[in-house]
C-alpha cells in the first residue's frame, strides 16, 4: 500500500479513482465478436456485468424491465417512491419539471417523507417476477423490519447499501441494530452488501456469507457524501483492494463473493477499467439517467437527495439522448461513450487483446501525468 | 517530514490542505446518536468542538449569543468594529450594501480608520457576559495596551491572534513588542494563541502557558495572505505537526494544550477531517457567513481586508441560504453540507465507526489522486 | 520504468503527456540556420520530420500537394472520402456548413455509410503520383483487400493505422485476420504500422519488416477513443519507451525502423519534444485543421468520427487563421506557436543547441510540477 | 536533483514555478520596521531588490525615472521603441488603443519592422543619465554592434538578454557570434546576462565575468517562448540551482555574481520567495504594466511580441488600477498583493521572522500539494 506522511507523524494512503487509470494496449488485439462479457453471478448468468443501481431515478418496475431485456440486471429500491406510493407517477412527473435548485431538496424532503407502506413492497416484487429475475435493495437499518416481506414474495437477490456499511455495526440501545452474520445465515436469499473501501472491512463482509459486496464509498454521481462528510476513497484503489480481499478469502473459505463497482461508471471504458482492476461487475445510476424512457427523464437524484436533516445530492438536469436500450446496447451517435455500453466494453477489450471478464483483470494499469494550468 | 528537493540543492516540506485529505471507512459504523461530540476545554465543557472567528462579519455580541445557544463558542474581534463604534449597526448595513468590488476595500480602509474607543472594550465584554462565557480577540501588537480592561470586564477566554503568531517577536526599539512568555504566567485568564504552522514554532507557543494554539498560516477563507505574502502551510499538515508537538509538550510538561483549527472550514466533515489530524476543534468563520441572521448578511470581509496600506481579503458576496441556528444544528435543506454542521460531524464519525472526537484521531486518512484536466 | 501501487495489490505505470515535458536549455545556443531539420527515412529524404495524418479534414489530393511543396509528407486515407465518392467536394462543403453538435455525428455516419469505390483508390494513387512520392493509409481489417489496388497504382509507402494495431491480432473465425509478419514480408513496398503505446509491441510490430511505427493510443486530438475506452497512454513516455524498443531491435536485427509520433502535436515545440523523446518524426492532423485552404474549412474529425455503432470524436469546429503553406514554413502572425511549425522547431534546436535532429535526443527533458487551484 | 524517468529509459528533471513553493513561518517574527530590503549590486546600494524589465511595455525614460525615484532600477531596451522612433509617443498611443486580438500581433509585427536609429541609442542613455544610474539592454545578437554607442553615451549597467543565452553560441558563416568570454573581459561597464535555468549554463555565463545572471527561461508573463518551443524551467528550481553556481563560482573565483530572478514575478510575496530561493534581486515586466501612469496604459506585450516571423507573446488588455508608485510602495487599496510590492516583501519577511535579504535565504520552503478537480 502506498502511503505518504502527513505533517510529519501521521499516515495516509493514497488513493486513485477510476479516472486517473487508464488500460494500456497489449501486444494482442482481438476482434470484439471474439470477446465475451457474460458475468457467471451465483445461481445466474447475465449477458452484461451490470446491476442497475437502486436509485428511484432510474431503477423503476419499468425500466427493470427494459434493462433486463438488454442484459442488465436493475435493482429496485424497495424503500423507495415505489414503496412509499401505489401509483408514483405524478411525483415523477412533478419531479421531472422541478427547476434544478436548492429548492428542489425541499420538495425532495418532503416527497421521501411519505411514509413506507408494506403492503406495497411485496406488490413490487409480485410484479417484477413476472418478468423474472427480481432483484431489491433495503438499507440496513430497514433490512431486518421488512426482509420477510420480501422473501415473501419471492425476492431471488437482496442488496442491502447505504452509504459505508460494515459487519461491525453499533446501533443505539433502544434500537435493533442489524447483525449481518446472523441475518446472512439465516437468510434465505443471495445477498449483495455495501459500499465498502477496504480490504479488511470488505473480509468482515464476505465473512457473513454475503454473495458480492459493493465496492464505493463517497463517490456516486451527484451524490455528496464524500465531498460533505470527508468520506472518500478513489474508486480505482477501492476496487483492487476489496479484489485483494476476495481472493483471501477464496483462500480462507473455498467462497467466490463477487465485487461490484459502483459510482460514477457512465462508459463502456469505465466498465473496463472496474473489471481490469479486479471487479465482476459494475453498479450504474447516473449512466442510465440520460435515457429518454425515464418516468422523471431529465432529473437525476441519489439514494440521499430526499433525506429529512442531512441531504447529500442535489436534484440534476440531465440531458436525455438515447432510449435506455441504446445506453445499455447501441448503435451510438453520440462520441462521448455514454451509448452503447457494452459495444464500448467489447472495444476495450478487444483493444487491449483480453477474451474474457476474467482475462481483462490482467491488463497493464497506466496512470498518467497530466499537466495541470 | 516528506521532502523533496528543488533544484538540487534546496530542500521543501510537502504540506496538505484540508481538501487533499479525506476519511476511510473503518470495519466498524455507529449510530449517530451513540456519538458524542462535545469538547473538554480547560475548565469547560462545549457542546460542540467549534470557535467562532473573531471576524466582525459573523462575531457579534447578538451572534455570539445565539452560536452559544446552539453550542459554538464565539469569540469578539476586541479590535474591530465593536470597539470603534458605539453603535456599528449603521456600518454593518453600509457594508451589506457595498459592491463587492476593489472600491469596497477603500471604503473598508475608512471604516477601520476610525480609532478603537477603549470604553468599549469593556462595555462590550459586560454585555457578553450577561450570557455567559466571554471570549476576546487581541492582535499581539495590542494586547498589552488593552488586556487590563478586558480583565476587569471579566473576559473569560483571552485569543492572541495574528497571521503569524510566535513566541519570540522582534520588535522595533521605540516599541514594546509582546513577550508571551511573561504576559502569559502573569496573565489571570487563560489564553489561546495563533496562528501557527509547525512543530517548532507551536512548541514555543505552548511553553509561554497558552492553553490552545490556534493552527493555520495563509488559508483563511477570503484572507489573501497566502497568495500575496507567500507565507502558506497546507493545513492538514499544519494540524498533524502541531498535534505532535502537543505531544511532546504534554511528554514534558503533563500539561495538554488544546489545538485549534482554522482556515476554511465549513463543512461538518472538514470538522471531522481536522479533530482525524489532531485538533481539539475548529475556528469557524466564513462558515457562518451564509447566515441569514448576520448583521451585513450576504457579505464577508477577512480580519484584514480593512488594513490600512497592505489589505489582504476583498468584500466578498456570499449567498445566505440559512440561519445560524441551522448552520450550526440543522436540520439542513441543501445537499452542499454547508448547514447542519453538528450532524455532519456526527455522520462522519457515524460511518467511520468512532465514538468520539478523542477516538477519532484513529481514524485512516486517504490522500486521492485526482486525474486533472 | 517508474510503476505505483494501486490498492495494495495492483502496480501501474506512470506515464506522461508531451505537455508534462518540457526541454530544458543547454549551455550551448545556435543559430538557427545552422539546424539540420531534415529528416532521412528509408530511402528518402524529406525536407522535415512531418507526416500529415490520413484524416479527411486534412489529407486530400490538393492539401498533399501543398504539403509536399512544403516539405511535408501527406498520407490520404484510402478508405475515406476520396474512397467511396467520386467528386466528395459537395461532401466536404456540407460538412463545413455543418453545426458542431451531436446531430452533426449522425450525419458524418451517413456519409461514411456509403462503401468504398474500389476504382477510387487507385484512381487517387495515380493522381497523387503525379506530384510525387504517395503514402496512403489502410487500417488493420481492410489492407489484406485493397492492397494490390494500391500497389498496382504506384503507392509508395503504405501506413496501417487503428486506434491500436498489433502482430498478433484474434480474428473471427468467418474473417481473415491481418498475419502482418507475412504481409509485410510478401510486401513489395515499405510500411508504417500504429497506434502503439510500449516496448513490447513495438518490438513485435518491428520484427514484422515495419520500416516504421506510429506511436500513439488514445490520444489523437478530438478522438475521443482514450475517454471513451479507457485505454491511454501518456505519448512522451509511449514515446521513449518505443524509442527503446527500436535501439533493442536494432541491435538485434541491424535494421533501424523510424518512429513516428502521433495525437495532438501542433506546434514546433511539441515537435521537437516528441523529437528530443526519440521519434524520428511526428503526425499531424488536428495541427493542420486551422488552415483557410481546407476543403471543409473551420471543421474537424477524428478518423472514428463517423464509425456506424461506436462514433469516437465529434465534428468540432476550428477557426482558421493562416493557409496551409504558413502553418508549415510561415512567416507566423500569431502568438500562439500554430503558425511557422519548421521555424518553431529550428528555434527550439536553437535555444537548447542541437544541431540535428538525431543530436535533438540528448536534450534534458524537464517535468515541471505546476500548482493546481 | 530530484528526476523521474519517462518511458523506462530517459530520465527528466523535476522543476517547480514560484506559485508552487511558499514559505513557512519560522519561531520568530519582526517588526516590518526592522526588515532591511536594500540590495547591494557591484558597486550599488538599491533601496530595493527589484530591476524594472527592459519592455517598452513598462520600461520608458519617464517610467525609469518614476521607477528609480521608488527604488527600482529600470532596464531601457536599446533595440525597443525608443530607439526605433524619436518620438515613440504616437505609437504608444496607437498601441493602448489596438484591440488585444491577434490583428494587434500584425501590427506589433510592422511597428517593429522599423529600423533601428543608431543615433537614438545614446541620445536615449544620455536623457537617462541625467536621472542617475542608466540600465539599458542588447540582444545577444546586437551587442557587439551597438554597444561602443552605449559606453560613449555613459551606460552604467549593460543587460544582454534574450529567451535563453548561453557562453557558448555557435552562430551562422557569415555572422559575427557575441563571444561573451571576450567581451565581457575587454568590456569597461558592469554587465548582467541571461536568460538561464541551470547551474552548469550559470557557471559558463558566470566564468565570463557577468557581475550578474538572469535566471528564467520560458516563464515571463504573456511571452510564449515556454508553450511555443516547449523550452520551460520552473523558476523555484532555476534560482535554486543558479544559486547553487554562484557558490561554487564565488569559492573557485572569490567572486560574487548576483542571481536575478525574472518571470511572472508581481507581489512582494513572489519577491521574497525568489529571494528565499537565492535570488539576490528579481527583474519585473507585466507587474508594473497595471500602473495607470505608463504611456500604453491598459495593454501589455512582451520582448518578442513584435518578433517578424515568430512572435512569441499576445497583446494583452490589463486592468490599470494604480499609479507606478503605489504599486512599488503603496499604499495599497487591493487585496491581492499586486500594489505596493516594497510593504508585501516587508510583511513576508516579518511574517518569516527574517532582517535581510541574505537571512531570508534561510527559510523554510514549503510546497502544497492541493486537491484537483
Amino acid at each position: 500500500m502506498q502511503e505518504i506522511t502527513i505533517g510529519g507523524a501521521r499516515h495516509a494512503r493514497v488513493s486513485y479513482p477510476l479516472d486517473a487509470i487508464a488500460l494500456a494496449p497489449s501486444r494482442r488485439t482481438r476482434d470484439t465478436r471474439l470477446v465475451d462479457v457474460t458475468w457467471q453471478f451465483d445461481a445466474y448468468t447475465f449477458a452484461l456485468p451490470i446491476l442497475g443501481a437502486p436509485n428511484d431515478a432510474v431503477s423503476t418496475p419499468d425500466t427493470i424491465k427494459t434493462m433486463g431485456e438488454h442484459g442488465v440486471t436493475g435493482v429496485l429500491n424497495l424503500e423507495g417512491l415505489w414503496a412509499r406510493y401505489a401509483d408514483p407517477s405524478a411525483i415523477y412527473a412533478e419531479i421531472a419539471s422541478l427547476a434544478p435548485t436548492v429548492e428542489a431538496t425541499v420538495r425532495l424532503q418532503q416527497i421521501y417523507s411519505q411514509p413506507i407502506d408494506e403492503d406495497l413492497i411485496g406488490q413490487r416484487i409480485t410484479e417484477l417476477g413476472a418478468h423474472g429475475f427480481v432483484a431489491g435493495r433495503f438499507s440496513p437499518g430497514n433490512v431486518e423490519r421488512f426482509q420477510h416481506l420480501a422473501v415473501e414474495a419471492g425476492l431471488d437477490l437482496l442488496v442491502i447499501s447505504g452509504a459505508a456499511v460494515t459487519a461491525q455495526h453499533v446501533g443505539a440501545e433502544n434500537s435493533t441494530p442489524l447483525d449481518l452474520h446472523s441475518f446472512t445465515a439465516r437468510y434465505s436469499i443471495p445477498v449483495v452488501i455495501g459500499g465498502v473501501a477496504s480490504a479488511k472491512s470488505a473480509l468482515h463482509l464476505m465473512r457473513t456469507g454475503a454473495v458480492g459486496v459493493i465496492v464505493g464509498v463517497g463517490g456516486a454521481t451527484h451524490d455528496t457524501t464524500g465531498d460533505t462528510l470527508g468520506v472518500n476513497v478513489g474508486l480505482a484503489s477501492a476496487i483492487a483492494e476489496v479484489a485483494q480481499a476476495r481472493t483471501r478469502y477464496l483462500d480462507e473459505s473455498g467462497r467466490y463473493v463477487n465485487v461490484i463497482a459502483a459510482g460514477g461508471i457512465t462508459t463502456g471504458g469505465r466498465i473496463a477499467k472496474a473489471v481490469a482492476l479486479g471487479a465482476d461487475a459494475v453498479m450504474i445510476g447516473a449512466g442510465f439517467a440520460h435515457a429518454t424512457d425515464m418516468p422523471a427523464a431529465g432529473r437525476y437524484w441519489s439514494l440521499n437527495a430526499g433525506h429529512p436533516t442531512y441531504p447529500r445530492g442535489p436534484l440534476t438536469a440531465v440531458e436525455t439522448h438515447a432510449s435506455l436500450a441504446e445506453i445499455i446496447t447501441g448503435p451510438s451517435h453520440r462520441p462521448d461513450g455514454t451509448t452503447n455500453l457494452a459495444d464500448g466494453l467489447r472495444r476495450t477489450m478487444g483493444l487491449t487483446g483480453y477474451a474474457s471478464l476474467n482475462l481483462l483483470r490482467d491488463a497493464e494499469l497506466v496512470v498518467t501525468q497530466r499537466p495541470t494550468a
